[in-house]
């Protein structure tokens, strides 16, 4: 006799099980198991992972699994060595995700642009310093990477009266946007920016692309916001260039290793943000209708939605 | 000899002086005296007075003055028993306040909407907090003051996804934000929203309006903005409203005495971010041709741009 009550495998460091739980009872009911990894004492009974990555140990012993899905629209922290063989992995879509970026890069650039950072540390030191605010079209903003979240994030700035410049790896037209590519535009976008956000994807080209050799065609006191992955920044880069007031401030929402360890430099650093990963995330209430749908799929062994192409890579 | 080279007697707790210094010699060139106060040794050798506020001995001794200008579009701030009588006051109306104004009110908004008051302590505290992000729609502002610059904030809003309410003395229809007025309508409005912004005009109804009686109608952890006057605020109650958990924190960019002085308990207290007076100013490059404007015509004898009617009050 088939089983048909789900064997659902949960594992995230960055999204909250209990909500994701709740968010699939919305679909399913309760008719499906619930375990939260990292760990299992019964890999082999799984039906489906449902994760953000994998979990340390992998997934080799959870050698039944009929599909893993992503609670991200990315598959780099998927390692296919570390995965059992044949097993379908899809990827999330949530529509919401765009709005959330939006809103992050908002937050965070209104920050630098209305110097609240500065007024956060004058607050704690019994400070009152005025400082003549700059309008919108005073600030520039640059933002690497062209995509569907770049450039939903550079039409938001332009509707808000920013001067906004993009940089992408091939030539792209935008309108009412400055438009840079290849290696020596890149330097040029750089140096005519008050404000950089980092959008790009990950992928061999762009690793360490935020260095030191980035930094040094800065503007001086220029502002550094990471919405990419934490492997595009060289982090020692990071705390020369605001040693050097090069880059005044950084806000990054990503790390190479999240959590962030409690012993790393970053923390407590004066110029430097940290937030958990939460700029673009996957909303269980949106999300969750196609993650039960490929849980409902893998159940009944037909292709998922959003599947990975492993020949392509996405 | 009727005498055209005229001093200006310049005053400001908020205002940079070399930076108005500047703009002014752009419009009339270096053909004025300019004095900064508030000490100045011959007040009666003044002709017109440029001034956020009255300096702290009034401006009886000024008795030769031909104009007073204020470098803010309101007057509450100039006592008419402390100036020489029949002199013209005039306020400044500049284009770029609504979009200073509305800046501020996004940078605050999104600071608490996106949780980064949060984050800037964790970050401090070496703590990996993860929250799960809130979609705009799920956060709701509610705006006290429906003016031209309350109107421009609700609108802002509006676009960027909020939910607006907003409240105004009197009744008001506005499309895409739920509207309120009245005593009942206050307690309404707040107990419907996450955020507050005051935006009134400091009138002796409106004075302390942000007290205990309102508090006690927030959601609780609910946030304030104060974007108003200083005076709109008991600021006793506000410390008992966050002592209480019934407000999480609070930004205030006015305060009922500027600068806000050393020893005051907002200083330092986690939940209170001071900003220096920057949400909404006058902005020397755009607003200097109509102080200049008002200083060739005081020295004229003509009226002035935008001069008060003390008999309407504005």
């Amino acid at each position: 006799m088939k089983r048909t009550r789900p064997r659902i495998y949960f594992y995230s460091r960055l999204d909250l099980a209990a909500v994701w739980r709740e968010a699939l009872v919305a679909e399913l009911g309760d008719n499906f198991d619930f375990i939260v990894g990292p760990h299992c004492d019964t890999p082999g009974d799984m039906d489906v992972g449902v994760m953000y990555s994998l979990p340390p140990d992998g997934l080799v012993e959870f050698c039944n699994l009929r599909a893993i899905v992503s609670l991200s629209a990315g598959i780099n922290q998927f390692d296919r060595a570390r995965m059992p063989l044949g097993v379908p992995l899809a990827r999330s879509v949530d529509d919401s995700l765009a709005e959330h970026i939006v809103a992050y890069a908002k937050t965070a650039v209104y920050r630098y642009h209305r110097r609240f950072h500065r007024y956060e540390v004058a607050s704690r030191e019994s400070a009152w310093k005025y400082e003549l605010p700059r309008l919108n079209r005073e600030t520039a903003v640059g933002i690497l990477g062209l995509g569907e979240l770049g450039t939903a994030v550079a039409d938001a700035l332009v509707t808000d009266g920013f001067e906004v410049h993009g940089w992408s790896r091939t030539a792209r037209e935008l309108s009412n946007i400055q438009t840079y590519n290849g290696a020596a535009g890149l330097s040029q976008l750089v140096g005519a920016v008050d404000i950089l956000i980092n959008l790009l994807p990950l992928t061999a080209e762009t690793r360490g692309i935020l260095s030191s050799d980035l930094f040094t065609h800065f503007r001086p006191g220029a502002f550094l916001i990471n919405m990419g992955r934490g492997d595009h920044l060289i982090e020692a880069d990071l705390l020369t260039a605001i040693g050097q007031g090069r880059i005044e401030a950084a806000t990054l929402d990503v790390m190479s290793v999240e959590p962030l360890p409690t012993d790393h430099p970053f923390w407590g650093h004066p110029g430097i943000l940290i937030t958990p990963h939460v700029a673009g995330i996957l909303t269980p209430a949106t999300a969750a209708p196609q993650v039960a749908e490929n849980v409902r799929r893998a159940m009944r062994g037909e292709p998922l939605i959003n599947q990975i192409d492993f020949d392509k890579g996405y």
